[in-house]
């Protein structure tokens, strides 16, 4: 039996509010280097300390095992999704990662400005890493001469350096398709194919890419050093069922990068704009309260410390996390999760496999008798290790979601 | 979406050494006659626990809860192919054991000379256990006058007692089929069918035992007490996938017993010849250490002594091995992981279905913070309790051979 319809069968409305607050990439290894304890461990956080008291700890695998996971898997998995199941393309992610706002159909391509010699060569991938202010008026010149090929929108988007974003919104769409892109210098571009020779709207969007190609080149083609581009990733959006339509919750985030607020969008999220802060996210939580039956609240710091490998400043952003927490908990929510997508640990320098510790408090999520909340402790708490997918299950036990299951 | 098929596409390249340590049936359990200790806990492991304070500790279900593995399963586990999906018959295992080397598509049986009476019916299914060199001279009766069946060739190697195996070769053969054995006295020997009616290959392997029936019988009709024999578990040896395909790693196996040389020939691993004791063959690894890229070194007598119930014998091997440690950590591979391919545990006498202890080291294993490597401590280990086969995929990961899943 399929678990998704099952959980679905026994779903039942209830007032709870739940909330899940993402200290990105918070997982961690000890190691000998940093005195055997993780920043989790290191910091000093009286208030997680003082709801462990009265919380379950586990660990999660955010895939599955030895699998490290992008932001996108990461964070599907939370919400309740199998990212096995719901794959996002990366053309896509890069374009929530804009802030460009995709539509269920749309197809989005990762887009590199690069150099091309005359023959059509590609010289360097990178175009000699053009700054930021050439790529965006390169895109300006782009996205004024192209607004449409056949009936299909363009939008295109600068990101940083030499890269950019296309989207494609038209009907009958698809991807994946394969890259316009050798991935080395030395040949041409390759034209676009479809992944699926079986799918005419696969077919239509490798037509209307090579038709944007045949658009677009002309218009750059005396540029120095960028006159030609590169597109990889090229993905639609896929049709996620919304939290609201999976699990009857009015769904809200708090998040202030971009790709966080593009994917909690991509599954029905209300956007809340504004905090920057986590003192400022949480104020607003309890603000809107009232509003949301779920919130997402996303702390990006404890992932961007991990990634530069500085244990000092990702046990301080945890520390900064822990002195704002009241505030929320102020307002508490009949179901907390206090976790990670994934891990990112100081010796990694990047996302990893490790499972992430996972709190979970309510009424009646027991208490695991620790201390604090740490990767150690939890890897003796109740909830063992499991897939991150089925957080979201337990946090709606935890809130009487579920009628019982046969008699 | 298949798992190993992710795994698969995710598969990056490197230059890591990992190396697989296997103390056969290690596991074990701590009861009131053993002052509640295991004999890995009781035993004196000072380069284990050293090892253990800068590693992850976990404990591995061999295939299924509750399920006691037998040799295949449980190595080919670890070797990290799903043992139910990669299932091997008893008499390609009990060939494997004999030394004998098989080939895809190669029919084995495990036979044993049993007692007839005039009318063909089994007196004594063991033929009143004769001595070996009884068996190896009828096993000579047999091979030099059988050497063929149709266009499949016959090959009879004598075992220990009334065994031995009968290995046909040849083209379009497959198992499994139906035991030639009553598995009682007092009835006829069966007639070999296929398991599968609609397999021609096992139709034409069934015919052809028909045959080698036919011709071997009356061979050794006049014998006494051995006038007969019994087939069972006939199997064919399945094509499986080796490690290089699977993984890209060049695997050598260094094992003194024929079994699991032959396991690790199954999955396409170079077989290094010569080591006797567990210190030979950690020199003989560093000898090799450039040529391979994972070794599977197996060490027998916690396995043997755990099935005599013999509880200092197996703390014993273990200090043994412990004690010869330090020859493989002056070469140290990039991941190491020390387990068992089951749990023999001494009160049960035989493989059990507990979950067996597993040590994994790596620059990114993390530190479980425990000062040793037990049962005990493995249950609050970093890995948590995870099915077998996912242990290479751990393997990997720590030695960087996965690219990121998403964006």
């Amino acid at each position: 039996m399929n678990l998704d319809a099952l959980y679905s069968k026994l779903l039942v409305k209830t007032d709870a509010k739940l909330a899940l607050i993402v200290l990105d990439g918070l997982g961690d290894i000890a190691t000998k280097s940093t005195n055997y304890l993780t920043p989790l461990e290191a910091a000093k956080t009286p208030n997680l300390d003082a709801l462990s008291k009265n919380s379950a700890q586990g660990r999660m695998i955010p895939v599955a095992p030895g699998i490290t996971p992008g932001s996108g898997p990461g964070h599907l998995g939370l919400f309740g999704y199998d990212p096995l199941e719901f794959q996002v393309g990366r053309g896509v992610i890069e374009a929530l990662g804009l802030g460009l706002e995709l539509k269920a159909g749309d197809v989005a391509a990762r887009a590199n400005f690069c150099t091309l010699d005359a023959k059509g060569i590609v010289t360097d991938r990178r175009a000699g890493r053009i700054e930021t202010n050439v790529c965006e008026e390169l895109c300006d010149v782009l996205s004024k001469k192209i607004k449409k090929i056949g009936d299909a929108e363009v939008i295109i988007k600068a990101g940083k350096g030499h890269r950019f974003v296309v989207i494609f919104r038209g009907k009958g769409l698809e991807g994946p398709l394969t890259d316009a892109d050798p991935n080395r210098e030395g040949a041409l571009i390759p034209v676009v194919k479809p992944t699926n020779t079986k799918s005419a709207k696969q077919k239509k969007a490798a037509k209307l890419i090579a038709e944007f190609y045949k658009a677009a080149l002309p218009l750059i083609a005396k540029r120095k050093p960028a006159n030609g581009f590169l597109l990889r990733g090229i993905a639609h959006q896929p049709a996620i069922p919304t939290i609201e339509e999976r699990y009857g919750l009015r769904a809200a985030c708090l998040a202030v990068y971009p790709m966080y607020k593009g994917l909690a969008q991509l599954v029905g999220m209300k956007k809340i704009e504004g905090p920057q802060t986590i003192a400022e996210q949480f104020e607003r939580y309890a603000a809107e309260f009232d509003n949301y039956d779920y919130f997402f609240i996303h702390y990006k710091y404890t992932d961007m410390h991990g990634e530069d490998g500085n244990f000092e400043a990702k046990k301080k952003a945890i520390e900064e996390l822990d002195a704002a927490l009241p505030i929320l908990l102020k307002k508490k929510p009949d179901v907390l999760a206090i976790t990670g997508d994934h891990s990112t640990p100081c010796v990694v320098k990047g996302h990893s496999w490790h499972p992430q510790p996972v709190l979970l408090h309510s009424d009646f999520s027991g208490a695991d008798k620790l201390e604090r909340f740490t990767e150690t402790g939890a890897n003796s708490g109740s909830l063992g290790v499991f897939e991150a997918k089925f957080l979201m299950r337990l946090m709606q036990a935890n809130a009487k979601m579920f009628d019982k299951f046969g008699a």
